[in-house]
């Protein structure tokens, strides 16, 4: 161990990232990432971006993609900050607002990124159990309150577990803690439009709410990182014009997000497709016996039956026959897998191999 | 303001970037990019780039580019982590050595994001005077030591001023100092092989020494946002595993980078080119009574006649003139420009518009 680093990053472990297979056969179920590939609109953008202009440093701050965010989610510019996808917005969230010893409160279990960034900052972590439905406890807001935590942070839907608030609990939420309330939305596109989940209008009526988006997952671009913050200007220009680095989004980042965000009604599809494969992959695994939580996500977080292997078993079957899937060593996922939702051939693979491991 | 933010964050300003010219005839010599655009082998690779692939992550430690830096170096890939620009790099070290209250040392003055990323981590500045030929003051080490500076920074070829140190000097300051000393080497690739600059044999020899390169400058890729550090393994490890973003560099970076760095000969032409030019362009300012520095960077920091017009009012007639330049208001600097070296054709232009400004 070097003498140099400071004691806490010393003490903590780092972020362990999802398996990525070598094999390009291999059917990756396992990091939540959209089953389908970018928009069109993608290739075309990379195909005419002029590699001479690399040359010059990129617009600083975004502004053609950041005003076209704003406009897709009713609001002006000064609600948002572009980052270097959701894992650079969450880090400059506690740099911003989280003191060193101070504290920062969220789900247990959640993201497992969140504890981690709270360690770089060395503040202090609550994590608050979630109730056995995996709901937010009622008195999640009090706890995080007093916690002194001056960043809470809810991941919604939930993950692992795909757990959906509605507007309204959050709205409560936001009104009863004490500090910044971080609603992690990466998986907000997954969510039934018929829920009508509408948190943009947190980011108009409280001063305290930021709305973490990526492009990740639902416009299938986890390889080129890129995300946003909504909140409120006094909120969003210390992240803006301090803490940000200064040039944080490279200009192919800033061309290709623009095309697929502009291609709404691709990416759209591409939601209610894995709506779709998510209902008859709980269905069909509910008819093998497992039992899985409703997800509003791309993903399930699903128990195998009781009786039979154990889930550590089954995550290792299914690898050794070339499907990644996601097994947690926490108390309460021990018995469970988080199961990415895949397209109709993938899962169909998936379920035909968890048939031949159980038989 | 909000209450929200932190303290140290309220109370600092944020980084101002080089102004970017909306009219594309502009001649931008304030920023430090090349002249020449990226090797043909990055049009080949971004054009060979299947945005399909964009759907997962990327590899999340750049493997591939890493091994071929560390080739580069004759050091291995334990010694290696990419990251996004010098900026993160730089961000990452203070993030993994200064504490918060703690000290961080540069000269003073260097390059204006130093004291900013300090003052994010809420540490201690140590600013620490240069001689008056720009050259590091023998007692900087010892002045480094006695603040208590947990992380040097010293930038070579010095930023604003090009001038050189050799490998022996950093040696000492290496030696003489008790925390981490960072070489941010933006620079290093204009600098005349003659020098035989060799830092890298300080990475293996001293294990508090870290060295920062950019694919910025040197590569042309100042829009892509890619750079790295090198040092002793017990250095690089917390970045690479605990204080870095887990997916840092996205996966066009990496392919672009990798081929950008391949192409050494093409690299290497334009790093000849620009020593050509800022050799011609300093004996045509001196011919019209201005003085400059010896520069090993890609600028000069020039100092116009004393009995003309100011450089503040040059800058703006340069401007008005569709041309930038830098002015920096800072006291060692106000007489002073600096100006980024340009093609050619863009020199001429430079000190044609010069000429007829002081006629």
């Amino acid at each position: 161990m070097s003498q140099y680093q400071r004691p806490n990053i010393q003490r903590m472990a780092g972020y362990q990232w999802g398996e990525q297979p070598v094999d390009e056969t291999c059917i990756k179920l396992n990091t939540n990432e959209n089953p389908y590939p970018p928009s069109p609109a993608v290739a075309q953008a990379l195909g005419a971006f002029a590699s001479a202009s690399l040359r010059t440093y990129p617009q600083p701050t975004a502004d053609v993609l950041r005003t076209q965010i704003a406009k897709l989610h009713g609001l002006s510019r000064e609600h948002v900050v572009v980052t270097h996808a959701g894992d650079e917005a969450l880090r400059l969230a506690i740099t911003t607002f989280v003191e060193p010893g101070g504290t920062f409160a969220s789900a247990d279990p959640s993201y497992s990124l969140y504890p981690i960034l709270a360690q770089i900052q060395d503040a202090q972590i609550c994590g608050i159990e979630l109730a056995d439905d995996w709901s937010i406890p009622e008195d999640f807001a009090l706890q995080a309150r007093a916690a002194g935590a001056q960043l809470t942070c809810v991941v919604n839907p939930h993950a692992p577990s795909g757990h959906f608030s509605k507007t309204q609990r959050l709205r409560e939420i936001a009104d009863e803690i004490s500090g910044v309330l971080l609603i992690d939305e990466a998986y907000a596109d997954f969510v039934d439009p018929a829920k009508r989940y509408q948190s943009e209008t947190l980011v108009s009526q409280c001063n305290n709410v930021l709305v973490l988006r990526t492009f990740s997952k639902g416009y299938s671009l986890a390889g080129l990182r890129l995300g946003y913050l909504l909140g409120d200007p006094e909120l969003i220009t210390p992240v803006l014009e301090k803490t940000r680095d200064s040039y944080n989004v490279d200009a192919i980042s800033q061309s290709l997000g623009l095309a697929a965000l502009l291609d709404q009604s691709y990416a759209q599809n591409t939601w209610q497709k894995v709506r779709e494969q998510r209902q008859l992959l709980a269905h069909s695994l509910e008819r093998m016996g497992w039992t899985s939580l409703p997800s509003e996500a791309n993903f399930l977080l699903a128990t195998p039956p009781a009786t039979g292997i154990s889930a550590a078993e089954i995550y290792r079957q299914l690898k050794a026959a070339n499907i990644l899937v996601r097994y947690f060593d926490h108390q309460r996922l021990r018995d469970k897998l988080r199961i990415s939702v895949g397209t109709a051939d993938q899962n169909q693979t998936l379920l035909a191999q968890i048939q031949r491991i159980g038989s």
